[in-house]
């Protein structure tokens, strides 16, 4: 028997959908969204938009008002025990006369952690967490982990042909995905904190690495692109050029090289070498999570970069968009991964897979336990 | 305003359905469903099952007996006009008394062409053509495109990992794709009338080819493997091991080469060759077509001789397994096709997606008339 009703979790879900008002703005804060009811009544929605700005829990009783008095709250993650740039929010309910408090998931932040259910229980307060838990995870992946690791949740987003091919042998390449594909990626670097790429792909395509107003099709689009995510430029041997379009955007440009070198409209962060003398991955990793708390990164790189990033085993999650064409055996790899054995593949799990116009996007995440699918038998 | 009603529209689908029972065994024939219909009431059902026997129409007028006086015939198929095996299936409706007919389609068999709906016109029968004609289309791309062309419905199957590949470089390989996806090239081979594949191929993995029973999880399974599909081995140069697992399979053989050669337990073919000394594949299937009545080829080969399918223009559809797995840059391209420009690039259109257990089934037809969907713009 669960503890909570069909109709608990009808307002967790309406949480859940207002927590995703805040996706693309809320970094590096969670995404978290709150509703308070009273007698079967929803009293009071909120969810949290931007860092400084209120927290879902304040938005939502704001709207209530005096109302709140013997309501119940839904909240996607536990109410925070500390006073940040706001007070805390477990205290906002208290003093609000709440009676209930339903959370999805206990606050990842050590600083949290427990402590806001705590201080409700303390105060008579009936609490209860877990419903919808998954859901919730889905919303942060980010902070949770960066909260729990120490690093952030890492994207490596690819185009390919169904041959599993980028560009031709030559180098030529052009956009093989439509329109809602290359959407998509727009709203992928806007919910990101970091864009982390090579200096090989800005040499190749002078990449801007932006998100772009007109192309991100949404309501809010003017506010999203005021926050552009950090762009990151692995390039060891310096060799980006001043000229090069990245560092002409609105935004930050943090150009990752060796040595002490000096870049206008740009940040230069040295960069720490891993025993092969490439750019230490997992180094990086870090420093973007503690540096910038970074909770969402997205590599967009080449074959060389996102395959490093591969064989590392720093990726969360593979995101690919398949257009339908054949770029044939020639042209270029997917990624850069030498493998000699079957022994060595990388197994995946496939977690979502939708078809955007003519192209598919498939999302994968690594599977670290494969059983082995192998059989005996006749072709 | 559709001359058809819903009700039209509906029996129809039934007779689709019925004819799909046909799927695996009418072949060198079409699959053909049957339904009669008389004030409401489905009064006689049929399908054609197999060569020599009763066409679906002969079945459903044999199941409504003399209640098809007066009744209406759904036919996914133009009711035959010539005497074969059977007397034409045109003149058993007019002596039945059917007072309508619907027909999917016109056949497209040059015997008939009209002639069956012209029979039953002149006997006073109510007679349209066209109703669900797409759907009625795809239960026979073989046999339509043979009556059209001359030449056979070519399916290209191939098994890849997420970024392309089909084996290691060394050749070591193993089965990538889980049992739902190897059950579902069982059912691909089953509804082929031949499966066409190189030297390469056997020499490698010694395969069989064969329908195989128990892995075909369908009800008349016992049936269907009694009529194995022909297996046509690509060798120009002779390498074919009179031990070759292919050769000891129940079904026939057929071993396309050069020179006076022989074969135990195979049928020889003198090979055509194309002007780059290789076996010349228009020739393979139009003799596939005229000699054995092919409607539907398997190619189950290499990267090798599927691309040169491709690259020939020869192929109508492409059946793409895909397995979640990643085998590295290293490994074997999905299809020799050495492509040198973005220009040359062949593009595709998806025409089915499903899910086979962790696998993806992806079906494409080759897009003839591609329009650029290159757009100017920032990366």
């Amino acid at each position: 028997m669960s503890e909570w009703s069909i109709e608990d979790t009808t307002y967790m879900e309406e949480a859940i959908q207002l927590a995703r008002q805040g996706l693309y703005t809320t970094h590096p804060n969670p995404r978290v969204g709150c509703v308070l009811v009273k007698e079967g009544n929803i009293i009071g929605r909120g969810f949290h938009l931007r860092a400084g700005e209120g927290h879902a829990e304040v938005n939502a009783l704001k709207e209530a008002g005096d109302a709140a008095r013997g309501a119940t709250a839904y909240v996607t993650l536990e109410p925070c025990s500390h006073y940040g740039r706001t007070p805390p929010c477990a205290v906002g309910l208290i003093k609000a006369g709440v009676v209930r408090v339903v959370s999805a998931m206990q606050d990842p932040n050590p600083e949290v952690a427990g402590r806001g259910i705590q201080m409700l229980q303390h105060a008579g307060i009936d609490c209860s967490v877990g419903l919808l838990n998954a859901q919730s995870h889905d919303l942060n992946p980010g902070f949770i982990k960066r909260m729990e690791t120490g690093m952030p949740w890492v994207r490596v987003k690819l185009a390919m042909s169904l041959d599993g091919r980028t560009a031709m042998q030559s180098g030529e390449s052009q956009w093989i995905t439509g329109t809602p594909a290359r959407q998509d990626v727009q709203r992928l670097r806007a919910r990101s904190a970091a864009i982390v790429t090579g200096i090989g792909s800005i040499q190749l395509d002078d990449s801007s690495l932006t998100v772009r107003e007109a192309e991100l099709g949404l309501d809010n689009a003017a506010e999203i692109v005021k926050q552009q995510p950090l762009r990151v430029v692995l390039d060891s041997t310096g060799q980006l050029s001043p000229a090069a379009k990245i560092l002409q955007q609105p935004g930050r440009t943090l150009w990752v090289t060796s040595g002490e070198r000096e870049m206008p409209h740009a940040q230069v962060l040295a960069a720490q070498q891993a025993s092969d003398g490439r750019i230490d991955l997992h180094w990086l990793l870090r420093y973007l999570a503690a540096t910038e708390q970074t909770n969402e990164v997205l590599v967009e790189a080449g074959a060389q970069l996102a395959g490093a990033f591969v064989e590392a085993g720093l990726v969360d999650e593979l995101i690919v968009y398949m257009a339908p064409t054949l770029l044939g055996s020639d042209a270029r790899p997917l990624l850069q991964l030498p493998l000699d054995k079957m022994a060595q593949q990388k197994r995946l799990i496939m977690t979502d897979l939708r078809q955007l116009g003519d192209d598919l996007r498939l999302t994968y995440r690594f599977d670290n336990n494969p059983e082995s699918d192998v059989e005996e038998g006749s072709v």
